[in-house]
């Protein structure tokens, strides 16, 4: 009997993502690249399953049904590429590739279009969850030729996550490298859901004096709030776990976060086609800040700077704490929906937002009961622009602003850094600001580059320009073509 | 007699630099694609000078002293490699082709290339000062082929501006893009001085209620402090400036801000690279969003939002946003100058950062006395990993301090959003602050990613792995190659 599909790759997502496939009945070829793998892969935790090993990738192509299914979990990259040319003469018309890895989405639609030229098909998916998603459901979100997806559909939605009302989360994304652009924004608002949770524990730490036993009792209970997800659940393990001297582990690990680019990619892209990604991207500036350790130990003996702890009503402050947290996270998000939307349209992918929110819902790193309530915005109103105009999410913003506005000054008066808090706040403020000082900005370009500007009183399209001097030229700025 | 230069595009910034050079003795023939733009130029600001105007590339190459020295003063991208295409076989080897435009560092590295294989010398260089600079004396920051140098020095260092004790705005910045990278860094900057200036002119208007000859009158007299730059002087007089119906121009114009590009690429460089640039990187964002405007007059009405004006002292207000606007710049060029050495760094351009500083100190956009100090610091330590870390600067940012942190927390409480004041003290604090909360983001990356971490009481570069649940596997994620 043929096997349904093959994985290249035995590195932890790899691996699991098999073992969840057997569970489900299908009949899985492994197979890496550095061989001894697959064979210890069999001996330990692929023992006495239906996974079958391949030696060579003749070998692997040759157990499969057609038409093939063979999905690459390997290193992003030229890896990829490597694999895709060497599967290239050894498969047939209408067999399908899969890209499973965190590849750039430019990547995935420039192998679309190759594999297409041999009468291929690739798939660019997006795999979220981390290794306990990848071996019991993760969240996948495939994209790129939809003719592969009848093929595919069956295993992806077995052995994906599930909802509570048993949706899968995984559906057809849309064209070209639409999957990993989705996957990317995930990764995207993964940083800013940890930067959030990291500020806040800070916050905790530093302002409020409390014990590790507090945080993490705080973190249980707000599992119970809005802010119930996979993200507070685990920090309030992390904050539990103590290590051999019976002191809490975290506290022990240096404060130098690590990060493999799918953030940046997420910031490099909002800056690229327009959008104003704050949050996402102030995290990611945070993580770099992290890494300059001893210039931070350095800079804080300079300056003599300390954390100034809080006075007053602790449990005041965790509940404002709360309230700042979700309140940011909704910005985020928002701000994540607002650049997929930029992007669908630039590239006509027709992406439903509803259905991105409910891949998310389950199985990934950032999976919350939070996503659900996107989903319904986004069914109420797909071409919402802005998800905080949505009633649900207006109504939270506006009863947690008042704290929030707390914690944000509050910040900056005991030298607490909160980069996503702060931003995210300041960003609904300009948001929420029909006049804005750009203005003067225009005033300032129109007078030292003669750029012009648009007036409130005409129409939007009419550009006028002044001598601010009174002794200016003529040429405006739109004339630089020699 | 030839000519000693020629310059394509006559556009503001071209027709206002052979200007510049007529005045200086220079002979120059102007070039145009549009060959009537020449004759216009000839006839009405050209009269009456030694400009000399060329009908074709040939006729302009013909009447050109060698080794000839060609600028182009064109839109950046695919014009300009026209040109080059059209100008490599009218030129002889040892030409020089400089280019003058707003492009991009990494197409002035390949045409550095393309021109060497063809023995000529390609020149890509930062102008900036916009019109009246490029008339009057233009900060001019060139890098490439270092032996064209010696041919342009006389010309550029003569129409450039110059400090106070006649230094020249000009000097070599280095090897392949690095002058246009460097203008790069410049125009990132500049968005972060606009913007901050915006910040503060909102300030004053909505949560100070001043007026327009309050206003003016302040920026006035923030010229004579450390705040003395070129942005802060047009800004008292855009505020200045009356419409026919005696109201000040300011507020008819559209909220809206524009740009050219260099803003974004500046930010993108830095999320690449791995530089903290915050506060450039959100007054980029905060273009995005000002062009939001018909969403941002929607949401104000939605949220029922208002910025709430202050109370107390006026003048303590003023001065308070003075020493928040200064800290704030602070923070931004410090950011910058580390972009610009880590690039130097990764590029192997050997910048000289004072030399930097001093090319900004005069005719372009952003010059300020503060260059001035910017100079001295590196001067002094050639090597200063952070800017706030001079003597200098520490003391300015210490004294600001409680002001700067009193205007960041107001604007929190009064909804006026204030992206890169309160970004700019966030990035300070974080970078004073010795044990970050990025422990946590590399607890929760352990945990669900199996990415490990580094101990404080191990050595840096010793990764460790926790099974934080107590039933994780035993493959690390260093383990990605398949």
């Amino acid at each position: 009997m043929k096997a349904d599909i093959a994985v290249i790759g035995l590195a932890v997502m790899g691996q699991n993502l098999i073992l969840n496939m057997n569970d489900h009945g299908f009949k899985v070829v492994a197979f890496n690249r550095t061989v001894e793998k697959v064979d210890h892969f069999l001996t330990s935790a692929a023992k006495n399953t239906n996974i079958v090993g391949a030696h060579s990738l003749s070998e692997m192509v040759n157990l499969l049904e057609q038409p093939r299914k063979i999905m690459l979990m390997v290193r992003a990259g030229d890896v990829v590429d490597d694999f895709i040319d060497a599967l290239i003469p050894l498969l047939d018309k209408g067999d399908i590739v899969i890209d499973g890895g965190n590849s750039n989405y430019l990547d995935s639609n420039r192998r679309v279009e190759k594999l297409k030229k041999h009468q291929l098909h690739f798939v660019g998916t997006g795999v979220s969850g981390g290794e306990e998603g990848a071996r019991n459901g993760p969240s996948i979100m495939p994209g790129g030729d939809s003719q592969a997806w009848p093929h595919i559909k069956p295993i992806f939605q077995a052995i994906s996550a599930k909802t509570e009302q048993g949706e899968p989360c995984c559906d057809w994304v849309g064209n070209a490298g639409s999957g990993h652009f989705v996957k990317m924004i995930h990764n995207g608002i993964e940083y800013g859901d940890m930067q959030l949770i990291s500020e806040a524990y800070h916050f905790m730490k530093e302002a409020l004096l409390m014990s590790h036993e507090e945080m993490q009792a705080t973190f249980e209970e707000w599992n119970k709030s809005e802010l119930n997800s996979y993200l507070v659940e685990i920090t309030a393990q992390i904050l539990a776990y103590k290590d051999q001297d019976g002191q809490p582990l975290v506290e022990k690990i240096m404060d130098t976060a690590g990060q493999k680019g799918t953030g940046k990619w997420t910031g490099i892209n909002a800056l690229d086609v327009g959008i104003p990604l704050t949050l996402i991207t102030e995290s990611v500036f945070a993580r770099y800040l992290s890494s300059l350790k001893q210039q931070r130990v350095d800079a804080q003996a300079l300056f003599n700077k300390s954390i100034t702890p809080i006075k007053g009503n602790k449990q005041q402050w965790i509940d404002a704490l709360h309230d700042a947290l979700l309140a940011s996270k909704i910005i985020s998000y928002a701000q994540g929906f607002m650049l997929m939307k930029q992007a669908s349209q630039d590239n006509s992918w027709e992406l439903n937002y509803g259905n991105v929110a409910l891949m998310w819902r389950g199985g990934c790193i950032i999976r919350s009961a939070f996503l659900g309530n996107i989903r319904d915005a986004f069914v109420t109103s797909p071409d919402l622009a802005f998800l905080a105009l949505d009633p649900y999410f207006k109504d939270i913003l506006v009863r947690c602003m008042p704290a929030w506005r707390n914690v944000a000054a509050t910040s900056f008066q005991i030298a607490l850094p909160m980069p996503c808090m702060t931003s995210a706040l300041t960003f609904l403020d300009g948001y929420t600001t029909a006049k804005s000082p750009a203005n003067m900005i225009q005033a300032q370009r129109d007078y030292f580059g003669a750029h012009t500007y648009e007036r409130l009183d005409k129409k939007a399209g009419e550009f006028f320009h002044t001598d601010w001097t009174g002794h200016g030229g003529d040429a405006s700025s739109t004339t630089y073509d020699a």
